[in-house]
């Protein structure tokens, strides 16, 4: 579906991203920019650390994951975010890693201020090429409703 | 101080950033890489959206939260997230705004697990160059005591 508004949502539904790769050049160059820690930027300080190697910021985590969930549910005029809650990164994500996120609608309302749009709260999981857990989320989104919708 | 550790810290304590002004150019190219919805990437549209011109990806801003948190409180071995409560972005960042972070140190406690290491919890709050709040966050982060350091 490629053309979707607040009321094609329904409570319970699951979407499954597309996988994306993540290089070490993204995650330096991420960190560069946001996060200049070393176990973040040097691939051979990152060694000496308690990761053993390179990761990647937990933000750049969160940035990937914010752009496969717009791929995926793909919202005609978008989405715009209000909040996020329990934001956590329960594992690292390290060059070559491959992302998939997985959206569960977990409660639609008509926002109260603006009656052209729904509030969505949904939580992202976001997982690694072996099922790990690199990120989970609960977020709070404000999308347009299709013309005419009276919910 | 360009030195800190864990044991350095006291609760209550606040530091305030330096300021960043953030670039049409980089709210468009974060955009790009994280976040490709009109009202982040395209000025012309993002003008008959309901922001009335372009805003910054709220990811954006809080990756640049990170820099600036972490360039202010500066630790010795760097602070590992282990995780963000209660993000939200109360005004939009345009392109030109100047951004501070101010944060404020909630809570000190060492790691059960790693005893090397203290665990900070953490409020940070964005503003803009008129100290309109553009974000705040609680964050827990995981950060080195000194050698030796009993608590």
């Amino acid at each position: 579906m490629s053309n979707r508004y607040f009321d094609d949502l329904k409570v319970g539904e699951r979407f499954k991203s597309d996988p994306l790769e993540v290089t070490e050049k993204q995650i330096v160059e991420f960190a560069h920019d946001f996060d200049p820690q070393s176990f973040h930027l040097e691939p051979a300080r990152a060694e000496q650390t308690i990761f053993k190697g390179l990761i990647a910021s937990g933000w750049h985590t969160a940035a990937i994951t914010m752009r496969l969930f717009m791929q995926t549910v793909n919202f005609t005029e978008g989405a715009i975010g209000l909040g996020v809650d329990e934001l956590r990164w329960p594992n690292p994500v390290r060059p070559g890693d491959t992302l998939r996120v997985e959206t569960e609608i977990v409660d639609l309302r008509r926002s109260r201020s603006k009656p052209d749009y729904g509030i969505i709260r949904l939580r992202n999981v976001t997982t690694n090429q072996r099922s790990e857990i690199v990120q989970t989320m609960f977020a709070n989104a404000m999308v347009p409703c299709r013309a005419g919708f009276t919910g």
